[in-house]
């Protein structure tokens, strides 16, 4: 906490703008929810509040992250909620503006103000996946991208097989100002994409696949190889980690 | 080729600025070598040129391509090379100005005209390493980035054993404009420097290790894994790439 | 068996305290279940009698080890109990005091009359966990831990990606006699607590993640590769042998 | 041995065309050197015969095995041999019109009599290398592939970072009549093509890389996942393999 | 796409057969589907039209990529389609003449005109199953190597472990212009067969076995390690890869 | 075939005990069933028959397989099969002597005649489980080796947490013929057992584990890396393979 | 730093204890070398100051490290140092009393005052190798162990397959405070050493062995899948690393 | 010890047969070098003495332990020692009557009286070499069973890429008592030789290979699926493994 937040939160404390517990909390940067210490000062470290993981939680611990964060004005995003969980969240927070995605299988809550400086961009994040069975995973990343205040644009099945269907839309590759590549078995998309552009490229690589495609670990080793300079890996399946590394990338201020 | 392109080169050979075999040579976009097909487009498409990868490759193979690079007024740029390799190729290369890294194992051949919209950058690129040892892959990154036009600033043997360490230069980690973070072991340093700031973080793990590292897959499997959303990651000891997609990432233009 | 052992033995035989058949089974130090061979021994010679490795058994076979146990005065603990293959087990030893923790998974009876000597420790086992799906791991080495006679301290979601929810809790770490460190992901806690205080840390990592986590050995290898001397490592998910290494450096006698 | 084949042996020992032990020989198949039993049977089963893996094996043996196959009225090619052994091999067969390939360490000795039915093809064998670094693997392939009796025509950096190299040489790819792609790294090349031709591709992954190229693992998975239908794979670095295969899809007989 | 057929496209529009937006969509070579870039321009390419993979598709999703194929005047197939899946896309399709082979989980609609050259082949493609179990995969090459154009015929259950099984059909072996080798386990069928035959032999691993075949592995290992030169192989289970690469093997214009 | 045994199998046929038709099924040494090639020779061959793997086989190819071998006069053995699959072979076969252990999920039928050469052994075939989780492996080991006609004893629970539990039994250990030692986790009792004694000592490594034991792969490693001579390995969790080597072992002809 | 030593670093400038430049050095408590930053602080927080990893680092770095640690008063330990790497390092700091082992490739300097704290531990660690071959990463542990204030113990060559020549030393076994186990191939002996003794066992794999030992794989799988509860794991060949967590578990203050 | 080896001992010493310090060294059953622990009750154990692995230990290590053993009678057998270092060991044992074998790399020497029960066989071990880069491992395994008492025959080159070869000598696989396949690449033999025999088969995998063979993990992983029940493996390169288990499973007594 900067010399100058600690001030600002005194002030508020003396003027009743906060109850002294606010300003505990506040000045701590996390809140104790007793199975979770949201880090409700993420936004003003990284520019982005703290993004809720729901594989393996609750519907009820993702429903109190969510409303913990949207309490204190900030924007709330789940990730991996199947429809039924989602479903469950909905209903404990029927209060609130949610958005579903059943595809991306994400949910979002957005704050009340929203953050001007979200939406200060070089371009359009365009998300590209290799193939049809890529679609939820390049559908987290557009959602994800989206909510961070990107402006998103998507390309889907344009894999390396037939790679007319790639440069057709060489003009739309080439005015993205990030790019995002989506792609299971092999993981040849991303090398073929970044020979052909000047803008950071992420490379996506999903668990599509059967055989030796272990899990995705063939597109990632492809990837990690790529003959390509410049493109950088997340992890397998990790659509929203590339939407948050493309806002990074994207936004100026 | 655009269509601007092509007409602007027949323009050049109407008017005896090229010759037909030259133009030739321009509207593929490749010069052949015989065992190499040199990129010359590169530099147009992704606004960097080729980059000579020096591993595997003879001094004659690395001292042809970087000529034939600088002869198109494009810098080039070797990596991958050894003390003794690179001393085969300055004497091959003698007329022209090279620089050499020795712990980089970099080589680079500035163009004589430099292309000023590599200076227009958002900021100074960050190379941060975890240990001592990682020192080499560190430098190739700092050597690369600066050869591309960034300011580059660096930080070394802050692992998150000391923390202290780290926390010290919180201030510089704040104000780079990207920020590349190299550790081998278990990869821990991109995480913990992830959470403390809001500018895109490149994470290069290396192959310091023994053991369990197997050769710096601990440190790759770590940073893909990484609980701090928005890590990118590139291949094990890649600090060129690192350095390459930073670029993409930090110029205006 | 020692002399000293056996000579005990035979008076207790003499005098009526043991029968005969008793005495066998003493001295050979195992029960025959038939499916089993309960080590009674183990208590002696390790100072913490069998524990129950509920996986693959029935409950049938968990209760009758149990049964065994407790009928010969010591402790029992069955460790990776579905709440259902419990409920069975606790109708079979309806008898008996039976404690059972659904988060943890854990099932313990405690002995008619305790020993004494499992409660002078060092000071307090502390169990630390990442992320808010790591509590099950850490719930299993709370529960054992508590069992086994240490004061037990629990801190939850201080991952390393918010530092500050870490070092708010600086004291707690600190006044720990030993630590337990369940994460994860890329297992880069462990590094930074071991970093902080002067006491030993077990790492436990556990198979929360996905992709290129690989049901935990990303984690597994980052905690094996950790800068931070003196970080010790057991099996993915093993919170039980956790506790139980803990205990073994805890106590004093 | 078929009953035709038998007949027509016993006629040579009838008419002294053959000693009963060259009968014998001939009858199993195979000649018994003591370390090695040379299958002189396999040009008759699979039409072309048997090949040297110099790899492990003194000059003696490969030069005793050549001449065995030699005096057998067969081509002898040897694969894998460094420069210094292939000087010791040709030594000891002075006698004999040794051609050797240093790039693609391959030996051969040509029959007396060539074989006309190995000339009878479908069309030119295209070898296709990613990069410089992959060819001597691609050496190997062509070397192979005209001692067999195939027309061989040979593209080398054409990797698909930058495309037009590759799309400069659309004619020549697809005139061909079996298409052998190397390539190291992630090993992408082979999807491309397959995907512009409607010929036989076989895939050979190089060990060219490092870090997460794990020798070859990359390139390989790579090529085994191609989404292009109906790409086929030899093992890494296996150049002869490719070009034996190319062999039995070309060859009219 | 060539000068000819962009001149005959134009005609068509020209003379009323194509509307100009079907012109547009011929000249692009794809149709988008929306979800889907179906690659109509393949059979011209490729002389084989494009592939469902069945897996990860909804059954919607198979069926209007199949019906925009047929109504091209292409062959459909799908491949990895569950009876239940393939029940539904036949109801969505029920107006056109659908083939659906239950073992090998595939699903074809001819086209109203059959290609001609697709039927001048050099001879059988001969699928050979090592094990009962391995049957499904060998099913499915079987079916698209004859709905390609293929004369096919098939062998079962004679792997290694009992030759002579596998020596009484040596005719067959040996009469085949392709021969596709179906194994998992150890994978040894494909060495021992190709080192009978003159003909290519493309490998088939297969995920049957338990424990240390790791879902194939141990099978793809073995047949990429083949000392038969001239194997090659496809991805574990791929037998409708291993039919496609015969196809363009065996087929002679 | 031996030319006594063809000399025999035409004075059959001549004497009517054989049809033409059988007289070829036994001349080919296999029985064709469509689905699989039942290997009838391989008694003569081996010495012990044909046994069905049942993992992936419906329970008509189990029963139509093992009727196939009794009617030919041979012991049918099916092994991993469950409890309901066993139930569905057995009602297709309830005119012959089934017998089906549940523990070791294998089933069998006597041939009428029991061959007399399976009872000459050298002793026991001792069957040693380290923990209760691993006794569906062991039992599987003991009823396939009693089948073959070993004298079979077992012992449970003696794993090397224990070491008392173990020494407990030294005579038995040392008066066995043969020992099978089946273990998971780390699969260290092998090496402890073969140390001890002077007979053949086969291991078995079972999948029972969890995190870092990777489906038996621990104990795989484990057992291959025996400190102690002489120990042999077999696939995890493969009991059958165990026996069926013990049995050959043991035999006395 | 708390508050208490930072006033008493203030009350040491006020009254020339240290210059101010030592006490910023002392405030941040690190030292920068420029190509390192040692933890002076580490002693402080830990108990043990820094010690220096050898590989990798040249003599100039690890005794310019080493002598940094002396100024300040702290003992300096360096491990994996090969004999010619060490007799540099001391040539530069002759003027120090250097200790050198070379089976440990260690080197330590003692400082002139010893930190009195470092001598009151729970009793002996018992340094234990199974075989000749793990020798130097015992006398690695061992070394380390020592330095750190312990009395150390050793046992050698007490492998598993020879249960008696560990059973002679149950004695010193089980009256040792912490055991170090230190075993390669399968890695056995710290599952059967646990079981006897009711005290902390850290298991340290070495890389000996061959083939499928995997350079210490399949011992640290064996001792991560102990059967014996309470062993903890650390890096293959660590040996320091498990002398350093011994002191922590050992020592009293 | 048994009772009766006690009192046997107990009689040398009353007659002067052994001092008591070498009576006390016969009752621990080990002689303590200083680094090693030489197993001297292994005969009696197992049948056969102590192999020394000279991997990694010195030559003065492998001289000690091999006169310690002929010292008391037994049989020295060291495996895996280069000729430079056989011919330090030979120089120190010069009074010795030592036999090396350079191909095998084996060094032995005989006891003054051998053992008589060493060569009461069922029949001969044959040891069958897939390729010629086999022969070394062969070699030890033909030397070692030698060694052992066994009579040994060897078949080379009869790999499954040429069945004739092998089938050639059917009679010898036919007559041996135990069969030791010796094979690298995909590790085929095996298989197809077990299906033909009715003896033990132990199948010796070797890193022969290169690629996707991995060091002889494909062979490892080919022979541990064998399709033919009834193969045991032992680890890579183990061919005195092999031997050792051959002899317990051949030797009557």
């Amino acid at each position: 906490m900067t010399h100058d937040a600690l001030l600002s939160l005194l002030h508020d404390v003396a003027q009743g703008r906060r109850t002294p517990d606010e300003a505990v909390e506040a000045a701590r940067g996390f809140v104790d929810l007793g199975f979770a210490n949201v880090d409700v000062d993420r936004a003003e470290r990284r520019g982005l509040p703290e993004v809720v993981f729901g594989l393996g939680k609750t519907s009820t611990q993702v429903a109190d992250i969510c409303r913990a964060l949207h309490e204190r004005g900030q924007r709330a995003l789940a990730t991996r909620l199947e429809p039924e969980v989602a479903e469950e969240v909905r209903s404990r927070l029927d209060d609130l503006p949610i958005e579903y995605d059943a595809t991306a299988r994400c949910l979002a809550i957005q704050p009340a103000v929203r953050a001007p400086d979200e939406t200060r961009c070089r371009g359009p994040v365009l998300v590209v996946a290799a193939g049809t069975a890529d679609r939820p995973v390049a559908a987290e990343a557009a959602f994800a991208a989206r909510l961070c205040g990107n402006p998103v644009e998507e390309l889907h099945d344009v894999g390396v097989a037939g790679l007319h269907r790639l440069l057709a839309h060489l003009d739309q590759l080439r005015s993205a100002a990030v790019l995002i590549i989506v792609a299971g078995l092999e993981g040849a998309l991303p090398s073929v994409v970044a020979g052909l552009v000047g803008r950071p490229v992420i490379a996506v690589p999903t668990s599509v696949g059967y055989g030796a495609s272990f899990g995705g670990v063939a597109a990632l080793l492809g990837m990690l190889n790529s003959c390509a300079a410049g493109v950088t890996v997340v992890n397998i399946d990790n659509g929203f980690g590339a939407a948050y590394a493309a806002t990074l990338m994207n936004r100026l201020d």
